[in-house]
């Protein structure tokens, strides 16, 4: 039969998730206590700018329970707050994880969540030191804290993109929403979730690595990560500078597998890769002359592709999207929650 | 009209908070990113230990709506972390909060709930740099994360108690306990959010500078916050530092509150004392040679009375109550989720 976190208790499964950790996890060096006291404690290192961040997934809003496993579920929680970290110029350290959990969840499933969650802390060295296990009747949620460390004056904002900066894109935003289209429309077949687009939505990669070595260059002038979806996170930038955007969408990088794509009656491909999508690539600005040397940074950890999409300009903290036929289409970031394409204001 | 959640979106209302921050609260040193980009950003302090700790409150399993304002509500998530540092030897510094909020949530209530984490934070010059909203449907959740400091190798564990020393209790444990009986029992008629039990589970105290002091005093060996009651947490000590204990029933801190209280058929008073209650004390073991001094100690920060209830003993890791007449019951700290006294397990 399976156990329950209602067979087990509480304190029962802490005391199993520490077994798990102390297996298969990592000791992060500088910490001084983990799980099982009031709090963590850890020593910072020197000459370190401390980063947090904190970003809750819940069940039927963030995710569908039907179509992601546990161990995808760990990782996805997991990734987007390592991205928050890397679009800080940062690296992860410690984590810390709020689970609301209803009481039939099978101890396995969340074993195999904290798996999850390893499997991305892992490889920086990254650890889990602490955390808070509710009962929930309702909505399971899944809130991760993620500390990480930059060098000093070395993080990366959104606030400082300049008019005349360029504006580059790693990836292939619109992954992610072209994937979570596929699983409501049901399309795909048994072997769904192993398309590459519905990966994209469930196991999408983060570009941490590509995001630290960007902060430590100094090349660039502003980083966020996407997960409002390209034009709502350059929006973020506009706002937060003070500064407007221009992006040319003949420039927008097109994967094979959203061209392929069959869409439906009055969507364009554009919508999808410019619109609300968690895709988690970087919006990185730079000056003109250091577009190469940026390339360099990033062909130096990873293979991801940076493609130039846009630029900053003067212009009171709009984006103006260009088409092919040079036609200019303005829209503002107001709303950015509710943000779609069609329904973008003009100035 | 009152303006809602609905209303005003997550972006509008974040802006809306941002401002709240920048008028009512603190700007706590070293900060060098609050709210509004993919992370926060600090810079530690030098020769220090950071402290980390979450907690989330649940809208019908950790507090009633209907009998909490949202400022007592925000009070009570932040003081239950506070509590957690404390407890640690620490101070807070800085906190995170993941929310999660229904769409009707009017945003007056919602910076009512900000205006009672600033109240708790406030005086210790502590600040909020960052956090994450979520609409949720179903059931509303609160969830701190808090960061803070103590001096290096001053931080207290509840794993270091040792056979032979005493265990001391601040304040009143059982109170809360009380105030939620009442309030669920509807005694105490209309004015019942203002009888001091009441407010005892609405609006905690913690001992946070009692522990920040004790901490820096080197004078305890163990400490915890009751958070479990008193049984639950002296049992959490016990299990982690591999000790037993023996509590005498005479010597535990009745407040008159709790004296004059009408209690139900067959409900002792002890039970109201060590059983499950959130009561935010501190429990912490000494030496017996050190009582007076640590007393001093607590005396230099506040007035809150410190009882001396029992003592260490080598007993594997449960506890001896030790009744007025002298018989003595054995229990020990298994399944604390549900620990009840009288279901406790004889060894």
């Amino acid at each position: 039969m399976t156990e329950t976190l209602a067979d087990m208790g509480e304190f029962g499964l802490i005391r199993r998730i520490r077994e798990l950790l102390e297996k298969e996890g990592i000791v992060t060096p500088g910490v001084s206590l983990g799980i099982g006291d009031d709090a963590a404690a850890f020593r910072p290192g020197e000459g370190v700018e401390l980063l947090v961040t904190c970003d809750c997934m819940l069940e039927g809003r963030h995710y569908l329970r039907e179509f992601i496993t546990p161990l995808d579920l760990g990782r996805r929680a997991m990734a987007i707050n390592i991205s928050d970290i890397g679009a800080m110029g940062g690296k992860p350290l410690y984590a810390l994880l709020s689970l609301g959990l209803r009481a039939d969840t099978a101890v396995e499933d969340i074993e195999e969540m904290y798996r999850g969650f390893m499997e991305e802390l892992n490889p920086f060295g990254a650890s889990i030191i602490g955390g808070n296990i509710t009962k929930t009747d309702h909505c399971p949620f899944t809130d991760v804290t993620l500390i990480g460390e930059a060098e000093k004056d070395k993080i990366m904002r959104r606030s400082t993109a300049r008019a005349g900066d360029v504006v580059l894109v790693t990836g292939y935003p619109g992954q992610a929403a072209a994937g979570l289209r596929m699983l409501l429309e049901g399309k795909g077949g048994k072997d769904m979730k192993d398309h590459p687009l519905v990966r994209a939505y469930n196991r999408p990669s983060h570009r941490a690595r590509e995001g630290h070595a960007i902060g430590r260059s100094g090349l660039a002038t502003s980083m966020i990560d996407i997960s409002d979806g390209l034009l709502g996170d350059l929006g973020h930038i506009c706002e937060e500078s003070g500064v407007g955007a221009e992006l040319f969408e003949e420039k927008l990088p097109l994967s094979s597998h959203i061209i392929n794509m069959q869409l439906g009656p009055g969507l364009n491909i554009y919508d999808l890769v410019m619109g609300d999508s968690d895709d988690y690539e970087l919006i990185i600005t730079c000056s003109h002359e250091n577009i190469d040397r940026l390339r360099s940074v990033v062909a130096g950890v990873s293979d991801v592709p940076v493609s130039e999409v846009g630029s900053i300009i003067e212009y009171p903290k709009g984006i103006r999207l260009v088409s092919k036929d040079g036609t200019k289409r303005e829209t503002r970031p107001s709303g950015w929650d509710h943000f779609k394409i069609k329904g973008g204001q003009d100035v």
